[in-house]
């Protein structure tokens, strides 16, 4: 059950058949989801974002911090070279060293003469539902993640979104895509979120109710954004995409947080550049159309990473799903 | 009329008296409008913030660029030094020049021994309303628009306000407060904004609707966002004050816009600190308070530069006002 | 007389037939220069880099901030858009309004269509020697200086550089160019430096010794570092030029100061990219070649503003120049 | 053997007792330094920066990038919050996820009611020297390196440092530090680098002559420059303070590299702050001393890496040490 399954009518641009990140050639994404109760409650994953080729050969790229309580590795490099050369992978915050590790491994197995790869790992705190002391995410946990990579996924309370808490309602990972025509071709925006931040009392959503409940009160929370776009996109034309990303939060009411790590990265699959494709970026009418499409699929991703998520469980309590909160108007 | 006396309930803060900037101490607002239809067809002005003692006791400050197509002026200091020595100015792109040096003279004319200021002149671009390249800002206008500065003023369509658009309405001067109590004291935040970005298809008001209308197609824009402080606030907790302001952007239903100067300006008006008073910014409940009245007199402020203009008809055409494209559901 | 004339012997890459910023195709430079003893002391002047064609078409260019203390305008807009559409005009800080209005007269007249103009205004404060406060650069004289634009141009005390001092000695007007060959096709990059800043205790320069002699204790200062190139380079890549020419600083003994305004801006001449050029900036060896040859032209221009400049006296003493204060090994 | 006792004079503020930044109260320096050459060549480890009590009192800190071609983890969080809350572990590039696990394990040792943890690790690339893709550093090793750390510290090629290489000779860990009186009271910048950048022909040490020799030919390298104080500045001085160590990779005549990840990061460990001391880095004459300390003492700490670092063969050949490559003019 999807956001825009829900009956509402949004005024939204076209979106890919998959409405999902994976509507961008070349990309596979997949999950390892953890749940245990015993000895530990557990309620945490690994989702890897896998990219055709793009260690051999880098694709451009950019990254922004919105707010920066987050500890997203490889983004330095990025913002140097404005190129990406790794799979993305997410988890939760104390896991990332052991997740690079795998990261590490899955890169040097395919490329042996590799001796320095920035791994590009990224992280959401999900230590209300999931016992994240626990260290319980493994080396073989992300390599199964990676393995599972495919164009169709699964959204909401799966992999790294497993344990993650968005508007004091259950969050996770979210997906859509949007499709527009630039200088008479067809191109795609696809945006993947990871979901962990937000109050409920700023929530807004056009033509939805949410009913009173109280604040989990979270101290903290994240928001990663990433989207991958085929449009032939110079790196700072795709730091400007990933900055206004931002916007997404805002959109759903939201006046950002203190505690949250909301942090975007925008990579371009387009390998072929000429003189006029160059320039698509500096163009004011192609660069509205873009930062509407991000904007959309990156608001709708969240959506969907409430919406597809159920109710959970887990360490400090129970979190509901959008399902049981809200009403139509 | 102000957009908070059109009806609908909005769940927000307490604001201040004037529900202005001016509701923290130690600041006016004042305008120069400048009006005529011969021999050339101009809609423009000055709006200056004076701030009290600012030139010999700068305030902690920061700014933040969201999209930088705009020419704002001095803020390179205000980033080195985390603070602001100069009273802030508002105008066309392209009278900058014009209205610095008037900034400059004022501030001779108070401490003759000043050998160096760094000079705050911030701007949007009327030139849809306005013939700009008459260059008829001048120097003496932005003199009387600081002298005109007191705790009360006009919004809408005045001083530097005059000719702009937003969301293909009549935009201009917009501000509004916020007070809240932090560790039992109270204290304001006050927002002032110049408002001339946005594509009328995007906006969305809660509980109103918007008239089906044609876009002007400007392709240009900015949004200038200036938020005053008496809470003691260092100047990287400012920068995150200034960063977050652009969320009203996307509370209004916008996606960004590439022609846009969207710029925002963050200070305190706090002298006093001490290791308590220093640490107000490192708290999680703190910052949301403080990030939620900052984005909340913003995205209010904006509203008002729209609520509070009327209709108008200039170089290029006619401007309808919000009040004539909207109605309450 | 140049430095590299003075008989010391630098292991520098080749120079362009000038050794100056016009060794890039399409670039001249104009001065002028204002040099008074009565009512007041005037030593100061403006400086035009004229860029063929830039504002109908816009050039690839970034800019980076070392030491903020400084009031350039138009920067913002080059760090969003990655274009430069401006001459690059250099005065001293209390005058980039005047020199602001005459660079957008210049371009209206030029382009009466424009309502928009991004212009470049840099500076350093000229106070030591010149009445600062007397206002005295008109507009004209910006235009002035701009008409007076050649490929062949005057370094030293000359235009905007008349009253500026570098490392307590006389400062002024630099420039320097380095000539490189990559992948098989040679290319210049040119460096124009408006120097004014430095304390003497610090000034290292192999080959010479420095007599004693009293600082002046200028509280201020500043560096401003333009470096043009005919290398296709992409903003990113020009960001990183920007960058690292502030290692200048270093090679002469300089640990950097609090109230200087160290600022770079680099843009490349090339109207022309196809997938191979586009990459020149991701080889490892060619950026090392690039680095080296900005840094040692940006090095060699500071050196040629200090040794093509005359003692001077001004306003508030006499500045001596570097001949009288070094001497060889 | 340290640089200071090779017989040459500078002329250098005065350092502390130890000559390390550990003259800084509350820091010791570990290594774990791991040499095998069977089954596989490793020349590598890890060295800690233990800081008093920082989990539990996060202390004021900014970092800087001057060249990003790193992987250093941890920094976002600090340029938003401007506190560091972690030690500081350094190591080779592809061991920054067991580092960091080691990191999180140290953190809930201490604390286990931690649920998050911005562990800082940095990192320079030692493949030359070290069979990197054995990934032969565990958590283990960099526990010991944390429980080794003390007050007085071996320099050279020892933990993180064994295996690195700096302007083609023998590098590694560097320290210094530098004693300066503000407002009456004695305060200490120390700093510590891990060297592993430059090549040969770029290197200049003010009297000496290098022989001649070839490049090594390393296409990566990296500069991790840490700069502690007990001087109270805020979050915003202390950026100023990293980013000015940058030019210690001038001072030592290098244009800056391509494939370098030189980054900085600088923390106050003072904890009490009064309006007075508040504004110790407003001033021109203190920033500017600061400057001078840190860019001294990063200096020296950069020559000290490689005057403390004997010859040592490994991987891919052997490395000279300084020792052999020098002469005094």
């Amino acid at each position: 059950m999807r956001f825009r399954n829900c009956g509402h009518h949004f005024e939204w641009l076209r979106s890919g058949p998959l409405n999902r990140i994976t509507d961008v050639e070349g990309l596979g994404v997949g999950h390892y989801t953890l749940v245990e109760d015993f000895p530990r409650i557990l309620r945490t994953g690994v989702t890897a974002i896998r990219i055709e080729d793009v260690i051999r050969k880098p694709l451009m790229a950019a990254s922004s911090v919105f707010n920066g309580y987050g500890k997203s590795m490889g983004l330095i490099q990025i913002d140097e070279l404005g190129t990406l050369e790794s799979h993305i992978y997410l988890t939760n915050t104390l896991s990332i060293g052991a997740v690079h590790q795998a990261a590490i491994k899955i890169a040097l197995d395919e490329y042996p003469d590799l001796t320095s790869h920035n791994a590009i790992v990224m992280e959401c705190n999900d230590s209300y539902l999931n016992d994240i002391t626990a260290l319980a995410v493994s080396e073989s946990m992300a390599v199964e993640a990676y393995k599972n990579a495919a164009r169709d996924f699964e959204l909401g309370s799966v992999g790294a979104g497993t344990g993650m808490v968005c508007f004091d309602m259950k969050g996770g990972i979210g997906s859509a895509s949007r499709v527009g025509v630039i200088d008479g071709r067809e191109y795609t925006v696809g945006s993947l979120v990871l979901s962990n931040f937000g109050s409920r009392q700023d929530l807004r959503i056009e033509g939805f109710d949410l009913k009173q409940g109280e604040s989990l009160n979270l101290a903290g929370g994240s928001l990663i954004m990433i989207v991958a776009t085929d449009i032939p996109l110079l790196p700072h034309h795709l730091k400007r995409v990933a900055r206004h990303m931002s916007l997404a939060i805002g959109i759903l009411g939201a006046p950002g947080y203190h505690g949250s790590g909301d942090i975007s990265l925008a990579f371009s699959t387009a390998r072929t550049f000429d003189f006029d494709t160059l320039r698509i970026g500096d163009s004011s009418s192609n660069m509205n159309l873009i930062f509407r499409m991000a904007v959309q699929a990156t608001t709708e991703a969240i959506l969907d990473s409430m919406f597809c998520s159920k109710t959970m469980s887990g360490l400090k309590g129970t979190v509901k799903s959008i399902h049981e909160t809200i009403s139509r108007k």
